[in-house]
């Protein structure tokens, strides 16, 4: 449990779109990197949302993220796309990316693209639920910073390199997977060492790669590349499927940069005060090409319908479906406002004085959890 | 530890064809069977080889499986492809959509298939390896009977749902991730049933929906459909990550049930002594739309290098990558011959009496982990 205090969204937009403008942003770019940020924070995913603002900022002022890269053109087809982002912001490249893929699903069905040499894009879903707005099944993935541990190894050589899909329902709300191939992200390992507990088997492996039980020291030899990282889904070997969750992430590296000719897998870190360049990788399928939408809706609305009124566990109030709870609380934060730590809210208001804007003030307060 | 015998390759093709063709395929379809049947107990996975003949025989003999079935186009375009299978075949019709899909993606980039009502396909890897071998990147999904319960609930509402992903390589064996999105499938059940051996925590939950622990009351709970099941990958709840594989295992449910208007969830379900009609999806993407097939092959060999090469965790004697073991096996039961348990060869001595042929000779004996 954890306290917070709320922010009116539309203010803290505003906000973030003129310290994003203060430092080299156009409006338009601006505008996207405002939008996909707050996204995360609006769906309850506070680590990809606001709190990575001067991880931004940071990255601006040091030059790995470009805020006027020239986004080069590849290699173009009727189904596929790469771009070289140069080193732009993430978000901003991506929309285009993805909108581009949109198009050309509308035309010939289906749509590939990949981005290179970008920077962090925020939450996959985002682009995902784009075409998941046009009828479409939206696909998105991205590599990340070295930090997970293939099975039966003791160095990490992939990243958390999530995978998002999202495909659409009529009265129920879409479907949106949004995960991490690892266990947990780094956030989780960071948690339990500010609060000196033990983790649990199956979420890390130490330097030697075996089980890790202490946070703070698997944390210092993250840092210092001397081995140990977080284990893929699945956990440690294969007694829990380790393998599957290493096997996925690994098909991330290969849609995202080895099919463009990007940096993958130890090639790959993170900065001590910013995200290291990524690549990513986006999808769309129109639907009207196998079925009629509608029915294809009607349909989802029964599978949705049927996973989220199922009997609970013992002990368990409800059943979920992947974005359900994603958009419950969508729905809560746009009005009560967005909830952040303390911590974070004193950062916006050094970033804002900074460039001479004021960070909004407190609507609001709470005690609850709040995600890492 | 089991004893197992071995069976020639060859020999055993020959007469897995000619049951097939006694039981009413015709010979093209006879071969495809059987060599994708084969290819299960060639690359060490014997739960999906010869050991199903008896399943399959018994789907011939009811008439679930359909061996003059008229495949039907539903849809097509020139990425997109649903095939009703009426009752058919599993293999045939699924190699007929991936060369399919295959052709169409040497046209337009990148193509997809849905199959419904169709039978049990062998391993998802086969048809994702037949787009690897032309410079693709391939993919397939199946539906599977009713066995995995979502996260919080208590009956089973999904399948093993398994996702296969292949990419080629140069020097390296290709990169082929073919995986349940359970933690386990049905078969680990049953040998810990045999074994009276206790279920680790995180493999599946009682019919209260807490862990499981007595492998013989879950299966005696699961056929009754009393409930109880089977985790998804990640395991019991959230800790560790559950919530993911229940995802990826409602995407493989969408992609290969919704997206062509097939039954899904609890409304596929085994028979006693065959295996239930399912669905499929499949996927070829061609890497040439991105990048030169021959620099991503490189760049794969430099990937698949550097996982395999990688130094082990203590305990450990080796890092694999996806598809690595099987291909190694496949080098071996090619040579040596295809391994079965005791109880299989009898199985196949009766199929063939009953049609008046002869099971090939054993050729050599063994002893080791033979996977369920």
């Amino acid at each position: 449990m954890v306290q917070f205090v709320r922010v009116g969204y539309q203010p803290l937009k505003e906000f973030c779109q003129a310290v994003f403008e203060k430092h080299g942003l156009s409006p338009h770019d601006a505008e996207i990197s405002t939008d996909v940020l707050l996204a995360a924070d609006l769906r309850g995913i506070p680590s990809h949302g606001i709190a990575r603002m001067q991880r931004y900022v940071n990255g601006l002022k040091s030059g790995l993220m470009r805020p006027n890269a020239e986004i080069e053109t590849v290699m173009e087809s009727a189904t596929s796309l790469v771009l070289d982002a140069h080193g732009a912001m993430g978000a901003p490249v991506s929309v285009r990316a993805m909108n581009a893929v949109i198009d050309k699903a509308r035309t010939s069905g289906a749509a590939f693209a990949c981005v290179r040499d970008s920077n962090h894009f925020g939450i996959a879903g985002y682009y995902a639920i784009m075409a998941m707005r046009q009828d479409m099944i939206g696909l998105t993935m991205t590599n990340t910073a070295l930090l997970g541990v293939p099975t039966f190894a003791r160095k990490a050589l992939f990243g958390t390199n999530p995978i998002a899909f999202a495909a659409p329902a009529e009265k129920e709300k879409g479907f949106v997977l949004d995960m991490a191939t690892t266990v947990v992200t780094r956030g989780k390992i960071e948690v339990y060492s500010r609060l000196g507990k033990e983790l649990p088997e199956g979420w890390a492996v130490d330097k030697t790669g075996r089980s890790a039980k202490d946070p703070t020291s698997l944390l210092e030899d993250m840092v210092n590349r001397a081995g140990g990282g977080i284990l893929p889904l699945g956990g440690l070997g294969e007694m829990f499927g380790g393998h599957k969750g290493y096997g996925l992430a690994i098909m991330v590296d290969i849609l995202c940069a080895v099919l463009c000719g990007a940096p993958f897998g130890a090639a790959i870190a993170d900065m001590p005060t910013t995200s290291g360049r990524v690549s990513h990788f986006f999808g769309a399928m129109r639907i009207d090409a196998f079925r009629d939408p509608a029915e294809f809706k009607r349909d989802m609305d029964r599978l949705l319908y049927s996973l989220r009124t199922a009997e609970p566990a013992e002990g368990q109030e409800r059943v979920y479906y992947a974005g359900l709870k994603e958009w419950e609380k969508e729905e809560i934060n746009r009005q009560a406002g967005l909830p952040m730590v303390m911590q974070t809210y004193n950062q916006l208001d050094t970033i804002g004085r900074e460039v001479g804007l004021h960070v909004p003030p407190v609507i609001g307060t709470g005690e609850g959890e709040l995600p890492e």
